[in-house]
């Protein structure tokens, strides 16, 4: 007998994915289908250079569409992987069809009108929608994911984030550049980077995004204010250096917290490995933590290296290390879990 | 005419180099080669199974001796650059000939009768040897050469450091692990890691050296202990967290100081310009930073992206961004200094 309750998991959802064939837009289709998300009619649309490619979802062949302004005639939730550039362009026509947008640029993150979502942490903001849903900035997700809970139990007021960003942040662009440049490297051949501002083989570039007047780049500014806006504290202080290193697709993070009650070592191990999207990873001496490689191609943050922060004086500080694929739960698996809170909440 | 206080430059001082054919040993030659560093007798030693290897220095072909108790006969310095526990094994008899060690393990440097030395910064130390001078750990080198002059200025009181460490710390055996096992991993083969804990082709590994009680590795307790003594600062607060990236041989580290006085970015920046040692490079606009690429093979620690630390509610934190050559100022060029030094100061 069918439960009432239940009667969301059986409708079916009408789906656009904007930005189709990016490294996002692909994962997308792949983390749909493994979650088995209800999808009805389904768009692929991307720039008309795409347009006409094939690609297959749950057995049956699309043909990628060039996306045009009518292009979200009943589509009930929009999926959209493109740049800030593009999404701003095409969303007033996401809205203009009454389809809501899971938007994955930056373009309304700090928008007072667009709720800035991690499901972990601030599911409930989704009901205060307005037609867009902004998905935040991976390396953001991944931190705030690792330190959730014990932001809820120990109340942090300054965090410092580290970041050693893999290149997929740049799209499959960037995953070719670093393969066929550190290939090119080890051959002794020249090989002119094209993506990144300089070469990414065997290198670490510390600047990713623009650089700002107070010296930080907007992908380092990004963690202040998207943290403020996740965490619903106007306050909270937080400086960040992000760098890119040659990693395929998975972020790592150097987090350290200072926190209002402190949090002893063994309280945050409790607290982690009970914490949703998380799986503490922290037998150092044997070997186990977090690392990009283990990371890759699944949706938990890792967490792992808790210690105390030794250069504390209050002994209300904590360090942490963290790691989680970009493209999932950095990009694709977030915005996914929206669209099941959307369902969930019945708002679609 | 000579000038009589320039006699000390007609000595020839005869050297030992305890370790010649590693990665440390290797580039001491072609830093003294480079300085021309006035070197009388030349003992190149190293383990048995190293014995008999040729080594071409100026033009001069030495073979290789194995490392016996009486290796260090009129020896008067001896260049030391094996691991903690070759180290102790040789030092007594380095000594009892009268060799002066400089000694880049970690075996003596936090001993209170070792002067621990950066020439840029404790010149003077070597004054109060007793036999044996250390060079400090690579990190911390790098790491404290890059903010000397805004302590000078602005009295530090707290760093964060975080490290992208090169793979070169490992010896040419993790230069070999490295780029062989790339290779691999780019032809899909397989290629077992020796060197390092994890595979570290396009991974990060953040765990360098044994983890200690408190949670944090050896090489981070460096950075703590090390700081200390060569800023003379006993409470100085320090923390730490080390990671190996898939890079050569450059260390990258951010670090955060918050210091007694404010220092303003104009003000670290003219600081850092005629800082010794250092190298400005801080036009990030113009894509400019130190990246270990262009820090490799040469001996300046380059810093960059310095900027305010906007998580200090006082204002008194700087965060900056510095790369040095591992093998060169983090190790042998640093040793050749200090051997620079003793013949500077009348001490062989």
């Amino acid at each position: 007998m069918l439960n009432i309750g239940d009667s969301h998991l059986m409708k079916k959802i009408n789906l656009a994915i904007l930005g189709a064939t990016g490294a996002v837009g692909l994962e997308i289709l792949k983390v749909l289908e493994e979650r088995d998300f209800p999808v009805g009619n389904l768009e692929l649309l991307a720039h008309k250079s795409e347009a006409g490619k094939k690609i297959i979802f749950k057995g049956i062949e699309y043909t990628v569409k060039e996306a045009l302004e009518d292009s979200f005639e009943n589509i009930q939730i929009t999926l959209v992987a493109v740049s800030s550039e593009v999404s701003k362009k095409f969303m007033p026509s996401v809205i203009k069809n009454g389809s809501i947008a899971v938007d994955n640029s930056s373009a309304f993150r700090l928008d007072d009108n667009v709720p800035l979502v991690i499901p972990e942490i601030n599911p409930e903001e989704v009901l205060k929608h307005k037609g867009i849903i902004a998905n935040p900035n991976c390396s953001t997700t991944i931190g705030l994911v690792a330190v959730n809970e014990l932001n809820k139990y120990g109340n942090i007021k300054r965090m410092i984030v580290l970041t050693y960003q893999a290149v997929s942040g740049a799209g499959l662009d960037g995953l070719k550049e670093l393969e066929e440049q550190t290939r090119a490297e080890l051959d002794s051949k020249e090989y002119k980077n094209t993506i990144f501002q300089h070469k990414i083989a065997f290198n670490i570039i510390p600047h990713i995004d623009d650089i700002l007047e107070n010296g930080y780049t907007k992908e380092e500014m990004k963690m202040v204010y998207e943290s403020r806006k996740i965490l619903n504290k106007p306050n909270l202080l937080v400086s960040c250096n992000c760098a890119r290193v040659p990693v395929m697709r998975s972020h790592s993070e150097s987090i350290t917290i200072e926190t209002e009650k402190e949090i002893t070592v063994e309280k945050a191990r409790e607290l982690l490995s009970n914490a949703k999207g998380v799986k503490l990873v922290d037998d150092p001496i044997n070997n186990q933590y977090p690392m990009p490689l283990d990371t890759s191609n699944q949706d938990l943050v890792y967490v792992g290296r808790v210690r105390k922060d030794i250069s504390s004086l209050d002994g209300k500080s904590l360090t942490l290390w963290c790691c989680g694929d970009q493209i999932r739960k950095g990009a694709a698996t977030n915005a996914i879990q929206i669209a099941e809170l959307l369902l969930e909440k019945g708002l679609v």
